[in-house]
């Protein structure tokens, strides 16, 4: 039932289970790292089919590959980047700081299936040997880096950002929905003077806006790949030429501008572009969390909050209190938001630990920026349909909550002096009576000059 | 092939997959929150059978609940223990911050496993409701804080403090074992004076020693629960006496001295008891990462580092480096300790943020704390035995670096004085001469006097 | 007009101003480390007096010292302790990681000033040497790590502590005050079941009753000193049973149960201790954070906001909007926590980055970990004296949110099943109409079986 | 002897010395906030210095603000620019979290210098009012944040950028002088394949530069001001045009390319900008950290370390170890480096807690923010000139490295396959010999192909 084949590497012989194409090196990882529920994140898996179909195509090209060895390497490959291999890749993230097994792993998988191919047997290493020719011109430590970036600009380009875009269209729409509604303003929490509901939303927008901006403006960096640096950085075993051409063929693979990082040394050393576009990320993050915790409060109540906002009433909220209804999108986001933050931390703190040629906490950034990418472009698309675009506005309350506020004073400021105005609101709010009763009956204004002045409608811009 | 049936809760009728046990709002759940891919962690489902089984107890006992269907629900509760229904039980992390459809999740698996154990139909909520019969005297929240502090407990004690155990006692046998091999101090990273290695080691050994009584004097807080409390730490809809009773309960399912909190409101609104326990935790990753690194470091090499520990060879080490042998145990557990940094910031961060009577950052606390402490159980397991047990002393290369020290100098100073013991180190690290050669030549002592004092093994304790 | 003299060290002469105390090494550092304003904490520069004079009394009292020359030291010391020369130590944060500058700083001052009480010449070294008497039998490596942890006793035990009580006692206050004011609950900022305001602060209450425990708890491990343990750990050149004597000194001056830490290599290679009780210390900032934050928003309006509670009005609330008050007490504290959580993220980093046989994150950690405690004692008290002392319940408000509270419909559960109660509230909040509408009215009860449940009175507590 | 007059504000009178600018609000709040030792930044100071004096030039040019009050709030403000009046912002960075005291602190200096000096007395509030006309056309709440703006922009442009150029500039130095000299490489901190130490310090290099060119990216969006916003946005009771037109004044005075924020409700609710420049500056931390990590261990020894690279010494480095030298300026390096990584979270979760049109956490990032970049321009500088230009190379332990290494059988590989180049490498290891003495012993190669293949100067460069 569960029967096994010899696999072998320079430890040794290893038993493999006969239906998987993994080798001995993942073999004994699975083994030595008995740690944890967490995988290797599949875009890592992807894009190492893509690196290693880019290095066979490149090998090939210099002449250092034989065509008929490149070829099944290449077919083998694209059944690794379609997705078809994944089950062979069971590893963890925490095994080597390089991912060298993980490496290692897609080195097994594509020889053996090349083998397959080419009618040979599994685990002989004949014709297409793991390390000669799969890895050829690669070390773990050019290629796992490089699986990094692919993977994290996949993500970032094909997840993230259409999410983001799908998220701040739909504030958009309500920002300009809501135009004309005005409310009551609010900083410090406390009444403030008023604004727009689509005023309010286009703050929102903007903060969106910028957070896909921010994002790109990082991507140049996260396009530079390591690949061709091989062991230290030097490119030793790589021919001329090979970081250049494999570059070129990844962008092709993927659609992606990718180019080669313009220092080796940097790219396997340190993994500043992965910090920095997570620092990207980590403010998009700062952002959702702001906008999905004022939609929250805003849209509290229904009898006793704030009451301006009715949220999708998208399941029941409550096991014990019938009928209630909570703002879950809302929380759902910035739970998401606050592992962000997590990660970020994280992110930075292996970021800084690279030691000499290496920094040896790979698998850990991966996993952190690749969670971060899905969980926001996941979260912000759920946000944005399950939530921002059903949203509708509860004009009474906004009404009711904007003629009773104090702030309005603020529109008299300029005509009696900002100290006479303190006094108005003051008076008002000790005596719970109105603006306009005690401005008028206080003598500071006329009934007239009143409703010229203290008007909403003119409040919500300059001049 | 995937026959159906109708689920219905407040909201409507729902499909759900004729073969699996959970209802309409888990059902719900699973198409509003398609968010990442982390599903809620298991010791939560697990800790949430025992609740429910406690609850139909207490409820029973209290004459609350019928027998029948307390019996019929304490048996699929167990179900749920023994992880028979793990299947059951499909949502993300990333829900109502509440936890809320978690909650109904094992409501509704529970009543329908019982409702099918007692002969009716799965889906018509007879005789067993969800709501009135599984959640009865339960909110919620009350509930799902009350999983996470018996899911945390329960890991804590039955994972990481054994695998810390584990860890410490190894390093107190390396520390016995290399009592006599007297190695050279460094501070700064820079040549200071002697200690043996096991001094070195019994460093370590303290940290571990420590961290695990950290850990157990922060238990007491995790063991206090929120049960009873109900949605708003009132206890309303809960029959007097439910909280002690319900703890006493849950304390015997698990034999773990859970008590009731003594104030609801707090157990609810904030998580305090889990922000502290894994303060500890994390303390306890600071602790590992620097063993993890001196470890590293102290084993560097082989030819042209600090080599002072040869660290067992568990696989190749490079995909292009043929014969490299890496410290890959400590990469590993160092990585894992990033994430229980990144852990910690997430979980202060979610602490901090409740509102009124309830935090909704729940699934996200659990999931930290939970990852933490399996990572670090798992990774303290697997570099004892794959690295620290297996650790070999390389004694002629401790002896060669002890014996070229300048800092030796150090014990002169009380004879001679500090200004001229640090003339003859900086005219020998000038020279590139011996201590002894600038020490007597420089008549400062005599040959004898340099014999009596400057012994390596006089200089690792007092007097 | 700014005479000099000249003062020595192994590197040879520099000048120093005349009217300090300093001397070489000092004066060396100023021109090494011109880095930020920060300047070496005073608790750990008044510590480091505790020290030295507990040294000299030690040494004095082991033979090793003589007599005079030690009382001298002691007396200059005293200075120290007393603030008298808190102007001689003008040593940057930001300086050698062991913090050897600001020992040799605090041995200067104190060898001149002894000199100086002597009758000797400041900067001649003679009859007191900074280094042969006033450093006798330490090194800065042990040092500096027992003035961290005596700086950081004393201030959680003197200042910390006592606000963190002042706050409870307050927060109690309010809650018996308030024990039969019934207002809504709100669970995910939403309406729900009813509580009292006194419920509601005893929770506050049981966080902060809990946040001095649980520092309280850290505290042993925070008094072990490393003092005897010198350069590595080993207690090289300090005389047997230094170790235990200087800690017993060092109680005795401080009035703080000290100790001798068990294993010395651990407490110079480790700061674990502070990170933990800094763990603490996070944990209460965490709790502090939620009830300012949720004082902040019960206090929001004064007419369109929650308005449950009336902070004290301290200043004005704005330079534009008159009138405005603000809860800035709450803005105050919650910046104070936040700069908590940025410095628990640094002591956990500098924590784990020991090398061998020293930690040299020494002096950041130091001003984290005495930042921290200083912001919240300070703010704490602030914020009991200039907000919680004030705070007034507006009873009208919270009766009027109670009444129309669709949530009240939980009392009818137990009765009527969740489902028919379900119906009975959507029906309510679809209609605008009120609970006892809907569930007379749908025939689900009649008034007199309403009357008898939904009794907020009846709704706070089990039963 | 202390002479008070009295000021008055909308609260009523107060005492205020009377050698001091400020007035009631900023005297209140010196009572109400007596917390900690942090000052409200220098750089904040001047900043609301140069929007004083922006805004009366806007309002006079505008036609709202009478000339000559202008040109006395103009002469004032320029006083405060210049550094003249420090003495009179004596607030602390933990008030209200809108920065409203400190604006009114300088509101309040202005116009009473002001009046000064066109003749009138302080406190007067006459002819020149300090809301009425310092104040004039802004708000607590745009002006705060575009202070914070301009100060960071100003510190970053100013004082950090140089500062990273310096250092990048001495590492390319560096790099340069050293491209000859062939050393180990070191991966996971093992041995590994060679390079030059001139490759090595240009991964440093190159990670400055990427550094330098992150910051600058987004300096655009920090550039963008909230000026005009007034109270919520809106930019009620400030003219037309006003917003554009400060922010050219402020670009102008500045010499900075300032323009207005294209939205103000997002320039006053969130403070994005200043999160994701800290983002890029963390980044910088992140790689500095590495760089100076690495140089500390490269200088380990002298004699029983790495001991590739002598760094300049400084200052003696033990109290207690006489001649000891130790990489000081590495170790304050990367304690500010700690230190901008906790400031980073400490951004971050302020970062998110705005509510509603305004965040109330400006005064805790803008000290976060600004002691971030002062932290890291001063010790770069200092690292720069103490450390970096004085390093030099230990060739003799390079070359000595160099040549025993195992890795240099890399270049074997391609010839002799990898897993044969494995056996040589291991055997080598195990029998302590040479790889020549097992290559060719072995059978693997002759005398002559080892020569022409294992040559590290060919193993620097592909191909």
């Amino acid at each position: 039932m569960s029967s096994t084949r010899i696999e072998t590497d320079t430890f040794g012989p290893i038993e493999v289970a006969s239906d998987k194409y993994w080798g001995a090196q993942a073999q004994r990882s699975l083994g030595n790292f008995k740690i944890g529920w967490e995988k290797q994140p599949l875009p890592i898996v992807r894009a190492l089919g893509v690196i290693k179909q880019a290095a066979a195509q490149t090998n090939r090209d210099l002449g250092h590959l034989d065509a008929k060895l490149a070829d099944a390497i290449i077919a083998a490959a694209q059944e690794v980047i379609d997705g078809k291999l994944d089950a062979h890749f069971p590893l963890s993230v925490w095994q080597t700081g390089s991912g060298t097994q993980t490496n290692m792993n897609a080195n097994e998988v594509i020889s053996n299936r090349a083998i397959e191919m080419l009618g040979g047997e599994k685990g002989s290493k004949k014709p297409v040997h793991p390390n000669d020719h799969v890895n050829m011109s690669q070390s773990s430590n050019d290629t796992y880096p490089t699986a990094m970036h692919v993977a994290a600009a996949v993500e970032v380009v094909h997840a993230l950002l259409p999410a983001l875009t799908r998220l701040r269209d739909a504030l958009a729409v309500k920002s300009k929905a809501w135009e004309h509604i005005i409310k009551i303003g609010r900083t410090h929490t406390q009444d403030a003077t008023p604004l727009t509901l689509g005023q309010e939303f286009s703050g929102y927008t903007q903060q969106v806006t910028n957070g896909i901006k921010r994002i790109e403006q990082t991507l140049p960096a996260l396009m530079e790949l390591a690949q061709g640096g091989t062991a230290v950085g030097t490119g030793l075993n790589a021919p001329v030429g090979f970081a250049e051409k494999v570059a070129e063929r990844i962008a092709a693979i993927t659609g992606l501008p990718f180019t080669t990082a313009p220092n080796k040394f940097e790219a396997l050393a340190a993994h500043d572009a992965m910090v920095f576009t997570h620092g990207a990320i980590n403010t998009v993050a700062v952002s959702l969390f702001k906008i999905a915790n004022d939609i929250r409060l805003l849209g509290s109540g229904p009898r006793s909050g704030l009451g301006e906002l009715a949220l999708p009433e998208n399941e029941p909220g409550s096991s014990i209190m019938p009928g209630k209804v909570n703002p879950t999108q809302c929380e759902a986001l910035t739970q998401v938001c606050v592992q962000v933050f997590g990660n970020n931390a994280a992110l930075s703190f292996a970021g800084s630990q690279g030691h000499f040629e290496l920094n040896v906490y790979n698998p850990v950034m991966a996993y952190n920026f690749l969670q971060s990418v899905r969980l926001l472009a996941d979260a912000a698309i759920s946000f944005t349909d399950n939530c921002v675009v059903g949203i509708e506005a509860r004009e009474d309350n906004i009404k009711a909550a904007l003629e009773r506020s104090l702030m309005l004073v603020t529109a008299l400021a300029p005509k009696i002096g900002y100290d006479n105005a303190a006094k108005i609101a003051k008076t008002a709010h000790k005596n719970g009576t109105t603006l306009r009763e005690e401005a008028v009956g206080g003598g500071y204004v006329t009934n007239e000059e009143f409703d010229a002045v203290v008007r909403p409608d003119k409040m919500i811009s300059p001049g």
